[in-house]
């Protein structure tokens, strides 16, 4: 039997890299002799780097880095092995997650990516042929503008002086001067892994789908949307038509408008799967296997909108082959999921308990639960009718 | 497809017959047209009388007893629909049950079973061929004493003057007269379905196994103990020999001794399965099964020693029908149950959430569980290797 084992980490509580190990065990028990594949899959955000590094035997580099909320941070990116061009992977959480701006600066209009250029910098210094940005897991609202100083550019108001840090200065932008933008922006390949639903202006952007979770008021929001929409306006004036409309088009949104700026400099936005699946060749593998199994901490209404059990499902397919799903939780309009592909999904908690113990107990919950379900499977393969 | 849908009830929460509704309902939404049966199962304690009364076409005969700590309680028989011997269940919880003793109150050594003996009589006014009384969930430890005192055994001390009510009080036994025991014990047939492996005396007697958590102290539980032996020595030289060591006789400890009190009045004492199950015709039902499915509340390592899942299970096996199980709690050493012909199990938790929480939703988790576990079954039955 070939099964396929391709989840996502599971938020606050393991990475995909464990997720996918706890299930190969809970199979193993079950089918000792089964040729197991795990391929942890990531969606761009916290933990990319390192597992896309560990998925094609690269490398994690430590660079500290100007956090999002100016403090500095130790960041990190990878340079991934196995062939064709060098890639990096920035992840553009290491250097500005949420994760990073202390609850009390939640201020949306005021954190900046400026780390997240520095770490671009940092690859490139590093000698590769591409930098594929990750997206997701996001703090700052700034448009990519504090990236794209620290490659270089000067942001400046009416009176010539450089802005400050952070989303709401845009308002006040009048001029970018690009003269020292970093020269090997040109040369490289840069991509961005995107939501491709995440825009950067107007009633779907940015500032109003996710400034309130970042911590925007209602005033602040109306400001960020403004501030945005002048950003995008004068980058397609000073640095040039990039072919995507920075205001609407598709993934400039994501991580807080980084999508907008990155594309200005000649960055390609590109729809998260397409280019992060690509390096993990799990098309090939999903063609081979007997049964697929992926997994997510939660799966709801949300899974079928574009997370990993879903776009692990709609491949499958492709290739005619039955998915498992497993998840810690089975949240409101989880029965979505199976318009997508996924034959049939298991929660794994053994019994009532609260968040912090089936946290703690994680890693035994899980094995278990996926031998459960593996179980039920084969009791189903051997089903005959009674003659 | 055939499938069959034997459970348990939840404690403290579903009824077997809810418990067997909600999973029917949740299978119906997988396999609309799948040909169902459903058979609610019991083991003899809380709530046997009313489902084998539901299961059989039978009905509910309400009947006002002595309750165990000697308050009036409304308690109940079943007289049983369908062919056979004119059959009534009186089940010893609804006159003398745990529930029925208040907390402050439990003292195993001062409660009785008189008011199962009251119900006993009441079934034969009611003209029964045969009484089958079911035990579990009891309340009492007095070796059935109370029982026989309500069909006309008078338990005497040295003085000629009756015991106080209670095993403790057994103690002082001297002798019993049982010139004014029901003559109509002596024509019916009374069936005691029990729990083989619970015997009155001794290592394993009801005072040491059951005392304590049913309120004794340790000096309790050894008072109790000398007591009980005491009762059946005085069993056995006034009332005769019946066929059966009222010590250790396998089920005499059943329900606090009433298993010995009833075997010296000429009731047979029977596995609780044996007897319990042929009311419901469930070995035919088994035999014509595609998918058999049972729960419980729980699923630990006590499930295999003479739970109903276990014993659903073994009962499919001699046809070799497949046994998926539900429980709401996977508990420890739950993979046990492999070994009693049990294929796969699943919890049917959708995430981490209290007990409370857990119970009150119970109808609803009940439903999904059931539905998310069939279509894992499913998806096995469409797996076929790649070719």
């Amino acid at each position: 039997m070939r099964i396929v084992i391709a989840p996502s980490g599971f938020k606050e509580s393991l990475t995909a890299d464990e997720v996918a190990a706890g299930i190969a065990r809970g199979v193993r028990r079950v089918v000792p002799d089964a040729s197991i594949a795990t391929i942890p899959l990531v969606d761009g955000g916290e933990g990319s780097a390192r597992a896309l590094a560990a998925a094609t035997g690269g490398r994690v580099v430590p660079h500290r880095v100007t956090g999002p909320v100016g403090a500095p941070v130790d960041a990190h990116f990878a340079v991934l092995g196995g062939p064709g061009p060098r890639t990096a992977v920035v992840e553009m959480a290491a250097a500005a997650g949420l994760r990073l701006v202390p609850r009390g600066a939640r201020d949306p209009g005021l954190t900046t990516t400026y780390g997240v250029g520095e770490l671009i910098g940092a690859a490139l210094d590093a000698g590769v042929d591409r930098v594929l940005v990750g997206c997701g897991d996001s703090g700052t609202s700034d448009g990519g503008a504090g990236a794209l100083r620290a490659l270089g550019a000067r942001l400046l108001d009416t009176t010539g002086r450089e802005l400050a840090q952070g989303g709401a200065a845009l308002e006040r932008l009048d001029r970018i001067d690009a003269s020292g933008l970093d020269p090997r922006l040109a040369k490289a390949e840069l991509l961005v892994a995107c939501n491709p639903f995440n825009v950067l202006c107007g009633e779907n952007g940015v500032a109003r789908v996710y400034g309130p979770q970042k911590g925007a008021t209602a005033a602040q929001v109306e400001v960020l949307d403004r501030a945005l929409c002048r950003w995008a306006r004068v980058l397609e004036r000073d640095l040039g038509p990039t072919g995507v409309d920075l205001r609407t088009g598709l993934g400039t949104g994501a991580s807080g408008g980084l999508g907008a700026g990155l594309a200005a400099v000649g960055a390609r936005l590109l729809p998260r799967f397409e280019v992060l699946l690509e390096q993990v060749d799990l098309d090939r593998l999903l063609a081979g296997a007997d049964l697929v199994i992926t997994a997510e901490g939660t799966i709801d209404r949300q899974t079928s909108r574009g997370k990993i059990p879903a776009e692990v499902a709609r491949r499958a397919k492709r290739y005619g082959r039955p998915v498992l799903a497993l998840a810690g939780t089975i949240g409101p309009d989880a029965h979505l999921v199976y318009g997508s592909g996924i034959d049939a999904f298991a929660g794994i908690l053994p019994g009532p308990m609260p968040l912090t113990e089936a946290i703690s107990r994680s890693e035994e919950i899980l094995a278990d639960g996926a031998e459960r379900a593996l179980r039920m499977v084969l009791l189903g393969t051997a089903l005959t009718p009674v003659a």
